[in-house]
Order: C-alpha cells, then sequence, then structure tokens
C-alpha cells in the first residue's frame, strides 16, 4: 500500500476525463424518481444517506470505486484504526474512533491498552457524573450542582457544544436533561463576562478543557471563572474539574475536583466523543445518553470499513465531494440541517473539515497541485432559505449542498396550519429544495428563470436522538479523513495556526516592527 | 447617467490589464507601517476602515476610483435616495437609508412623506415600548412584561437578532437593558417549542413581523405561541404587536395590541432600522439606544456620498471586493469580528450580501459574463483561529477576509493573566492573524510554511456601541449597494427564494411527480 499524490492515480485521469452528467435531465419524469429508489445508502441510526442529486451516474460511481481500490482508502483507515503513525507530522497515532469502539486489532501504545484508556476514563467520567446527579458530589453548602460550564476553545469547544445543543430540547422533553449546559471559549472578556452573569455560580461545576492545560484563552477564562468563584464566597477547587492529557499542569491537580484524561492520540476537533465531550455530555444528560451517542458513533464507524463505496456512506461522501472539487470545481460546500437542534453542528464541521483538509502540502510536506479542502458555511433550514439561497439558486458560485433532515422534531409539541404541521411544512421545504436546485426552471422572465444542475445530497433519519447524532458526527469524521486519504494529506495536524500564535506573544511581548507596530497602535494594544 | 454591465466599462479593461501587488513584499519593513498609516479612511462611530493589508497600490486605487467615476456609483446611490425606482423587477423605490435620515430631496410615494412616515413609525414604537417600561401596558394580571419575543424569519430575524446579541452584554453593564429579548424564527417546530419553554409567557410581548401577513414560517409560528398564551390562561390579543405593511391582513387587527408599519420600499434585509428592528430594540433596549443606532447609521450613509473612495469606505470596500472576485478570483470572503457581541452579525451579513448580489442577470433581466456576489462566513475571533482558519492561513482557496475590532471590550470586568488583559491578547489576535495572512512565513519544514498574500481589511473602533454598531449596519449596507451598482445588478430583489417556496406547496397539497414524489416519501410526508 502506498501513499500517492492524488494526480498520480490512474483514476485520477479517467476521472478527469468523463463528461460531466447533466443532473437537469437525469433528475427528471421517472429516471429521477428511479435515482431516488436505487442511489442511496443505510447508514448507522436508522439513517440513509441519499446522493440522487448528486452530478454522477453510475460511470462516475465505477470510477469512484476504481480510486478508492486504487487509493486503497479501507486499507488506510484499518492502518489508522490499528495504530499506525497516520498523523506523520507530529509522529501520532490517531485514536478517536477507538474512544467508541475496537475496530480491529488491540492498540498498545506507551505501554497501554489505549481501548481500555479509553473506556476507562469514560466510566470515571460516568461515575462522576452519576455522583453529581445523585447528590454525592455537591457544593460547599451541601446542594446539587444544576448547571455545567465548558470552558475550552476549537475542539474542545464547537463539538461538545454542537452535541450538547443537539439533544438539549430532546432530553428536556424526555426527562433526562440533569443539568444545563454552557460553554466559554473566546478570550474576548465579554464570553466568560456574559456566560457568568447568566448562570448561579454556587450552583455551577465548571469543566475547564486543554489537553496541553496551556491553552491561552482557556486559561484566561478559567481566571475569570475563578475570580467569579472567589466574588461568591466559593472555593474554586470545589467547582472545577479538568479534562486535560496526563502529563499537563492540570492533571491530578489538586485546584480541581477531579481529572479526567485524554491523550495525544485525539487531535482537538475529534475529541467530543473523548473526555473532552464525555464530561459535559454525562454531566448534561447522564452517561447513558453519552453511551448512546457512542453507540451511534460505533455503528457507523463499522459501515466506514467496507471497501464497496456502494455500502460505505461516508466513503461515497469523500469521493463524490472530491469529485466535485478536483473535477467539477466547485469551491465551497453548504451544510444545511433541517433541524433546529443541528443549529451548530454546521460550525463544528467547520472546524472538522477545513481544519484538517485546508492544507497545500501532502503528507510528506511536498506541495501538491490539486486543490484540497473547500469552504464550509450553513445555518439550520428553512432560515437559510430566507437568506443566503439566492446566491446557491442564481448565483455565480455553484455551492454543492449537504442537507440533513429528520422525519419526526425532537418536542412532542407541533401544530396543524393549512393542513399540515410545521414537521411537515419542514420537509415539505427540503424535498423542494432539493428538486429546486437540480432540476432548476424555465421562465420567460429571466429573472425567475432557474439553471438548475446544483448537486444535492441528504441525510435522513428518523429523529435526532443519540445514536443518530452520533453517527453524524462519525460520518463526517469518516468522510474528512477518507477526502484527506485520497488527497494524500496529513489531516490530523494543523501547522497553519501556530504563526498567528507566535506573533500575537510577540504584540503582548512589545517585540514587534513594522507594520504589526502599526497595527497593534491602530488597535490601542500600545 | 447609464447603467450599464460592469465588463462594458473601460475601467473593466483597465483593471484587467493590471500587474497583482504582491502583498507580501508591500507589507514587509518600513513601508509596510507606511501603509497601515495612510492606507485608512474614517467611518462613523468613531470607527476607521483600514485597507493597509489588501492586494491594492496607488496605481490600482487610481484605477478603482476611474471605475467609480466611470459608474457614476455616487450618482446612482443619489438616485437611489431621492427615490429613483432602483429595484426595477419588482418597480419599487429602495428607501432604508430614509428610515435613519434624509440625505438628498423629499422622497414622495404613494402620496406620503416616505421620511414622515418612518419617523412618525418610529415615534409610535418609541411611546409603545416607553409605556410598556413604565408599567402602562401591562399584562392581564397588571404586572410588567419582562420579555420581548420576535416572531419573523429572513431580514425579520437575522438583523434585528444580531443587533440584539450586539448589544445586550452592552445594556445589561449600563443598566439600560429593559427586557430580555428572545427570537422564534424556523418553520421546525423545536424552535418556537424551546424559545417557548425558555419564558415566562404571561410577562412576555410577541412581536410577529411579516411585511406581507402571509410569510407561512411566520403565521405557523404565530399559532405556537398562541397556543402557548391559550394554555396560560390568557388572551393573545393582549400579548401580541404586529409589525406589517399597511395593507396586510395583519394591520389594525384587534388580534393584536398595535401594530407598526414599513412598505415595500424596505426590503426584508435592509430592514433593522425600520419598525422591524425598531419595535423589538426600542423594547429591549429603550428608545434612545435604537435612535443611537439610527444616528450612526445615518452618520455612515453621509459619508457614502463621497465621490472620492478614499474618504467613502464602503464605495472603497466595495471596489476592493469587486477588485478580488473579478480580477484575483477569490470566491469567498469571511466577516470575522473579534468581538463576542458580533457573533451573529456574520450571518445577517451572509444574508445581505448573498441575497442581495447572488445574482446571475443584470438589473435589465440579461444574464452577467462576469463572477457576482461570493460566498459570506464567518465566526468571532478568536473563536475561528482554533477553528476554520487553518484553511485560510494554508488552503488552496485564498479567501479575502474582513475583520472587525474594538479597543475596548463592552462589559466593565477584564482579568489580567500573563501581564496583559484579556482584551489586550484579544487585539493583539488580530493584529497578529492581519500580519501573518500578509506576508506568511519561510521555513525549512515545508508544512510549517505559509505562503502569505492572503488579503484583509479591518475596521477599528473603540468600542462596540449603539452609534458604532449603527455605522457598522450602514457601511456593510452601502458596500453591497455599490458592489450591486458595479455589476449592475438589482441588488434588491430575490426571485432566487421563489421556487423553492412553490415546490413546497405542491409537496404539502401532494401535488408531485417523480423525484419529487420519491424524496417526499423518503422524508416519511407522504
Amino acid at each position: 500500500m502506498e501513499w500517492k499524490n492524488f494526480d498520480q492515480l490512474e483514476a485520477y485521469a479517467k476521472l478527469d476525463g468523463m463528461a460531466p452528467v447533466d443532473l437537469k435531465t437525469v433528475m427528471a419524469g421517472e429516471n429521477g424518481a428511479k435515482r431516488v429508489e436505487e442511489y442511496k445508502v443505510p447508514m448507522a441510526g436508522g439513517m440513509v444517506y441519499s446522493f440522487a442529486a448528486k452530478s454522477v451516474d453510475d460511470d462516475v460511481l465505477d470510477a469512484l470505486q476504481a480510486l478508492a481500490d486504487e487509493a486503497a482508502l479501507n486499507e488506510k483507515y484499518a492502518q489508522l484504526y490499528n495504530g499506525a503513525v497516520i498523523n506523520t507530522g507530529e509522529k501520532r497515532l490517531v485514536l478517536h474512533q477507538l474512544t467508541r469502539g475496537q475496530l480491529g486489532e488491540e492498540v498498545i501504545a506507551d505501554g497501554v491498552n489505549k481501548r481500555e484508556f479509553y473506556v476507562s476514563q469514560q466510566t470515571r467520567a460516568a461515575e462522576f457524573a452519576n455522583k453529581v446527579h445523585a447528590g454525592e458530589i455537591v457544593n460547599e453548602a451541601g446542594e446539587k450542582f444544576t448547571t455545567a460550564v465548558q470552558i475550552g476553545i476549537g475542539g474542545s469547544d464547537l463539538g461538545p457544544r454542537a452535541l450538547y445543543l443537539s439533544l438539549e430540547n430532546w432530553a428536556r422533553v424526555n426527562g433526562t436533561l440533569k443539568m444545563d449546559a454552557k460553554f466559554i471559549s473566546n478570550v474576548d472578556p465579554d464570553d466568560a463576562s456574559a456566560v457568568l452573569a447568566s448562570i448561579d455560580v454556587a450552583h455551577t461545576i465548571f469543566v475547564l478543557v486543554s489537553k496541553s492545560g496551556t491553552t491561552l484563552e482557556t486559561l484566561t477564562n478559567e481566571s475569570f471563572v475563578k475570580n467569579a468563584i472567589v466574588a461568591a464566597g466559593l472555593e474554586p477547587s470545589k467547582h472545577m474539574v479538568a479534562v486535560t492529557s496526563e502529563t499537563s499542569p492540570l492533571a491530578g491537580n489538586p485546584d480541581y475536583l477531579d481529572s479526567f484524561y485524554m491523550d495525544d492520540y485525539i487531535g482537538g476537533r475529534y475529541s467530543s466523543t473523548s473526555a473532552v465531550g464525555g464530561v459535559i455530555l454525562s454531566l448534561a444528560f447522564g452517561p447513558d445518553v453519552f453511551a448512546r451517542i457512542l453507540n451511534g458513533a460505533a455503528e457507523e464507524d463499522e459501515l466506514a470499513k467496507n471497501a464497496d463505496i456502494r455500502k460505505n456512506p461516508s466513503m461515497l461522501d469523500a469521493l463524490i465531494g472530491v469529485y466535485e472539487r478536483n473535477f467539477l470545481g466547485y469551491g465551497e460546500t453548504a451544510v444545511l440541517p433541517y433541524s433546529q437542534g443541528l443549529s451548530r453542528f454546521p460550525a463544528h464541521l467547520q472546524q472538522l473539515d477545513m481544519e484538517s483538509n485546508g492544507k497545500s502540502v501532502n503528507r510528506f510536506g511536498e506541495p501538491v497541485s490539486y486543490e484540497t479542502g473547500s469552504v464550509i458555511f450553513g445555518e439550520p433550514g428553512t432560515n437559510g432559505q430566507h437568506s443566503f439561497y439566492q446566491l446557491l439558486h442564481q448565483g455565480t458560485n455553484i455551492v454543492p449542498l449537504q442537507f440533513i433532515g429528520f422525519k419526526k422534531n425532537q418536542m412532542e409539541n407541533d401544530v396543524v396550519i393549512q393542513d399540515s404541521t410545521s414537521q411537515q411544512k419542514l420537509c415539505a421545504n427540503v424535498a423542494a429544495q432539493i428538486m429546486a436546485f437540480a432540476c432548476g426552471k424555465e421562465a420567460e422572465d429571466p429573472n425567475k428563470y432557474f439553471a438548475g444542475g446544483r448537486p444535492s445530497s441528504i441525510i435522513v433519519g428518523e429523529r435526532l436522538t443519540p445514536e443518530s447524532l452520533g453517527a453524524l458526527l462519525a460520518h463526517f469524521e469518516n468522510k474528512v479523513m477518507y477526502q484527506g486519504f485520497v488527497w494524500n494529506l496529513n489531516s490530523f495536524d494543523q501547522e497553519g495556526v501556530q504563526l498567528g500564535k507566535v506573533l500575537a506573544k510577540k504584540v503582548l511581548a512589545k517585540d514587534t516592527e513594522g507594520a504589526l507596530t502599526a497595527y497593534s497602535q491602530l488597535l490601542g494594544i500600545f
């Protein structure tokens, strides 16, 4: 098995020479209906990945299968979950899938069985959460904690926050919302101040999340929180836990009630199913709900092993995305969940995808001569329809669309207006949008003309539950992984974030010159 | 004055032939510092627009000035605010600037002085808000209302919501937060359910916003709210006001406590300074704060008249954006406010820009042969740095960046860690990012190499206040307007949203065939 640049593969030349599929034509009439029947792949959590409205046909799919085979995508995945050093730049294993299941061989690293390590941390987080919920761990007045606040940034914020918001209302209706959760991330002091103003500090547990224990934003926000706890006449160490690596200064530190561990083999943007998400989500929803998220993800991780792209939704989604990016020339992807619960899921995917594959050198550090990761953005539907969809329908950019929809809403309440429920309206809208984008509409008034030919896929589930949420999370992680494999990237480092950090430190040390000095003056720092 | 396609202008050919500026070179050393000193334009609200890190030089600026002159941009603006039918497709005037000031001649339409009409509605909203705050308008138990909930979607949601969030914490600290505000927008029934679960209905006023009075999402959510009011044993008409056009079924309807008016000359995405934003913001912050937003916007609107691009920040911003889009080939713009208060401002700009200029036909309905509006996305810094900045620094797309920063934070609280405050860290980061993007960094390890040459601008203000917020809002409205003028578009209609609505109605009426039927089945509607 070799790691080759994408444009050195035979499949690249083959795909490059293929005539594009006319989506407008193939999606019309009964042939379109047949495509919807046939062009779908089961996912975990009872969901289905439908790609009928993508610009592919059986010939393109065969060529994408040939690409998957030639690039040995599923073998590379097996290498990853069996513990190879896939993160070459940082010389690290990539083990986030192990937080939800044992996909292959036992992985022993640093003298430890890594699956056992991650499970042990889940168990510890579960026991801690159970004690908090049972009133065995209480505040200084002997009262129960009611709120949990995560302090973290990037992967310690976006993923866990998106997951919390995805299930908050579901849990409220189901009676499984054990504690409210809030999140502090930005170094802007107003972020911490606003969250602190909205909570009752005396009944709050703070979860400080930093793998290295040195993230400047997070330590700064910790100080904010500690000041607030002290101002309330309380002892910070009775209100805080740490989620960190075993070698960090936060580990086993008496400043915290307890500490829970991840390691260097869990990248930040892939860390939601580790203790980074596990502690806050177990506190908010209880350990059983968190375990259900893990089960959904594990089931999806298993599906991702399949070498047949028609049975492997994440690999197929990845390959269609590569086809659109490198051969159809599309530079953006919109993620459009028709589910209010997923309101911040696009922001998580934005990090996951753009931080993983927004790179210009291959895994050996050599410049690549093809496009890699695209810009990811999105808002929940139907809100987006009344906002940026104008450009998606009639703009000069063609933006591939990733819809997500559920047959049922999360909360029990609905209302019938004009003979349909809100949920039916929501689903009718996403069905309508797919067809409007694919087939467009002729019109005498050119202002009302829709060219169509705008590709989309949709993931459809019964309801947004812990299982389907876990499956969604893993689907996109595995999609990004497979695209990284095709592009021959290291999807697991993020060297592009370093330079800004270095220069910011220089500004704070007043060690600047030229334009950096001038900007510092403009911003009132000097 | 003529309306010509962009590529028919002499300035187009001139710009097309110009050698690109090497940003890395011009921003280095003392020349870079000099650029930061010189390449800036004062804005309203005490702000400044700095474009030193854009890929322009004096030659490009001269060519952009020639473009502005040849396209008669400021004359087109004058036509607009003097009441010409600028929205040609819908045959409407475009008068949102009149909600904040009288920029030119009196505009009489439908027999009414339009400035007087908008002011009268502001006065009515102010009087209503004052009565609510004073306890003269109370709930059925004679108690004060404490919360205001806006029900609206698209422009009736994104702009007002972004403005509310921008000042919520500022107002909390200043003691001007009169009422909490919340927003219901999505037709997903869980949106309304979740907001209703978070408020005390008995002490809440609902502001129903729909220009036509027929927006399906909004009427559906109104039913949700009415059900909740009735379930609380209360009378809906005592808890709701309407913001609508005078000819809508909601106008003067006894189902509402009162109704406030906008008209067809205020497009949804431009409506924040009309009654659409005025009622909810006056309730939340008091009429004086809303008036200050209007003043900031009015001052910025005046600046936008200047024919000299070096004295007209929105025109200059627009022209640089056009240069990047059409001659440098960049397809996206990231909006990156280093201010937690502006967390949803990018979502508002996403609608404003993409719905206005995401079009492929000119204002006469003829296809254009150049790129128009780009994809807009963004999250507040420093959060984005730990997320998608990887792609911005090292990805294969070059994405122009629009930074926004303030010298001071909104809330009083800050903390010193490692010899600097959080606010200093925030500002140091944005200064550092501008330079990292512009100049990059050489490195032996190609993984740590930053190519640089990635252009950005920054708007810097003292603090995010009502005045600076109003100025920001107007700046971007006027920027979008000027880009529409250059591209010869009608930036004030949105025909691209219609087809999806039509097809959704067909689904709900079960009047479908082919793939639309199949998708409806997949989504469980049929």
